[in-house]
């Protein structure tokens, strides 16, 4: 019984350093209005966040070069999100 | 008394788990081409995928709603997202 909770606690571990945690997705989708979330729809959700991210860090990344940095700032992000 | 001291920590990586961690902001941005991501910059990144998250979830669940049902599938995602 013990070992199953830690085994757990460690896939947990694991999934929060994988990816983006489903149980965040949902909880911010029902901060969102949404009653109930299909596991299909959390993963997708999921998707297009780590997408979302990715655009912007994409883009965030452009802009810091194009400032001459090699580091990503606020200023970066925020334009990145204006342009998107 | 150690099975409650490890069913707490399952309840602390949980609640861990219901914010978007930074790390995985940062490694996503990585993944995405940037060098160094600013502590400032991944906190609006954080705050970014958040409310993209939430603009995704409320129209998901609009066309949940819209076809008679209370549960977001995955349909409903990927028309949301084509539609934000």
């Amino acid at each position: 019984m013990e070992l199953i909770y830690t085994y757990k606690s460690i896939l947990f571990l694991v999934q929060i350093m994988a990816e983006l945690p489903t149980a965040a997705i949902i909880r911010i989708a029902k901060a969102n209005g949404a009653e109930r979330v299909g596991s299909d729809a959390a993963e997708i959700l999921v998707k297009k966040a780590e997408a979302y991210i990715g655009e912007l860090a994409k883009e965030a990344s452009r802009l810091a070069a194009h400032a001459g940095r090699k580091t990503i700032k606020a200023e970066d992000v925020e334009m990145a999100a204006g342009n998107a």
